[in-house]
């Protein structure tokens, strides 16, 4: 269901970010997921790699296969018009190779956009070299130049997610992975972690290029994130750990005392449920 | 993840069906949604076709292909120690012998139950001749025995729901094929349709084995449901709507509003999100 050729939703996409709204993506998991968020007014959706593993049966951190990212992206592009971008975490490959033999698939199966991290596959709690990160980034705008696919680079950077080096360090230490990464071709940085809106405000001022902000925590309002002009902000687990949690609460309802009060609260009538797949 | 071995899964789901208490089975769709309605207390899970076809990008009524339908199941008994029920519309095969392949694959996928339909697939808005549903379920009984797996089948009545003749008839042509379900080797039979209580009540006592009454109007409360000695309450598509509905809801509150209260009211807590396919 793709009303843009390919494309162009990637250059939909990319300016998306320069735009003077702040680009909001409620991470999705799935067919409906990401309909549901178009429906609402997404202008893209973003998928998240915890809520794809978790729809699946599996933990984050590339426990599911190549194969079954590529089937969940293929069945989210399918049915929704908005630019596709796909969290891809570190690339599921073992070479530089792989990692673009995979961004290969992750295009051919429609997404337009990807979040790659700089978190090291190979040794827990360290990142990778910025000189294999750089030289990655280089090589999948290359790939991008070569298929005419002006692929959406969103290169993660998880220093402060992983807790790198000391505290007073990780500011600056982010900040000069974000020009690298910007600067090898990526079109956005995404310093994740649990950040104040005084560093957040510091990491925008410093790096020279969009900044992507997870969002989510109850203690960071978007109109903050905005007016601090953030580019982007992303929701990684959160609509998933809500919806699991919505689900559970229903359940328990259910069973415990046998009502469906949030079960009606505000679920999609019948007419709704059945033109989920119907184009307006 | 199953800590019984399948024949006593069938087993014990079957018993469910004879407890002092209904069994209360509000229907699933993947894994993430199998694991929760475990924790919350479910005694067994019971796929949705809806919810199945919607998670994967499709309607209702075996869109979606037999491979997906078996790998959703793999995917649900995978990670549910709980035995397994799932519906298989009307058996995505165009020949008796090619339902039993399919439910072949779906004993072996690790489902211990059935739900089959007696709607016609090669003709809209009609049901299939009673003699071939009676030899359908006597050879589903028959391939039961052969793989010694006491495969627990609730054969779905749909003259309610496909409006099948004169509305005064149909309680009694209901009637007429449940019991000859049943004699054929059906464990329980399902009236599905928007039913009053007393509907429901004449159903129960005119029918010689367990009834499955499809449960979430509004209207129709689970205890009145267990006073008349209903086995067995599901919920079709209910909860998929339910979930959807809460999705659109948290993703339009942040869209519009900005805030995030309907996205953190019940959510599970991050370490609960991490910890769902860690068996406590």
């Amino acid at each position: 269901m793709n009303i843009l050729p390919q494309k162009e939703r990637a250059e939909l996409l990319r300016r998306f970010h320069y735009d003077s709204s702040m680009l909001v993506l409620p991470n999705v998991w799935d067919a409906a997921s990401a309909r549901i968020v178009e429906q609402a007014g997404g202008r893209a959706v973003a998928t998240s790699s915890s809520g794809v593993a978790a729809a699946l049966g599996y933990n984050d951190g590339q426990k599911i296969s190549r194969e079954m990212l590529i089937e969940t992206i293929e069945r989210i592009t399918r049915v929704v018009a908005c630019p596709v971008t796909a969290d891809i975490e570190a690339g599921y490959g073992r070479s530089l190779e792989e990692v673009l033999d995979t961004v290969r698939a992750v295009i051919a199966a429609g997404a337009v956009g990807i979040n790659i991290e700089d978190s090291s596959q190979w040794e827990q709690g360290t990142l990778v070299d910025v000189a294999y990160q750089t030289k990655l980034l280089q090589s999948l705008r290359t790939l991008g130049n070569e298929l005419d696919m002006p692929l959406v680079i969103n290169a993660r950077i998880d220093v402060f997610l992983k807790r790198i080096g000391e505290p007073e360090e990780r500011l600056e230490h982010a900040v000069r992975r974000a020009n690298a990464y910007l600067q090898a071709g990526a079109d956005c940085v995404y310093p994740i972690g649990w950040l104040d809106l005084d560093t957040i405000s510091k990491l925008v001022k410093a790096i020279e290029g969009p900044v992507n902000i997870l969002a989510g925590f109850p203690d960071l309002a978007l109109a903050d994130l905005e007016r601090t002009s953030v580019a982007r902000v992303s929701f990684g687990g959160f609509l998933t750990s809500s919806t699991l949690g919505h689900m559970r609460a229903v359940a328990r309802e259910i069973f415990e005392l046998g009502t469906l009060t949030k079960m009606h609260a505000d679920s999609l009538s019948n007419a709704e449920f059945n033109a989920l797949y119907s184009r307006d």
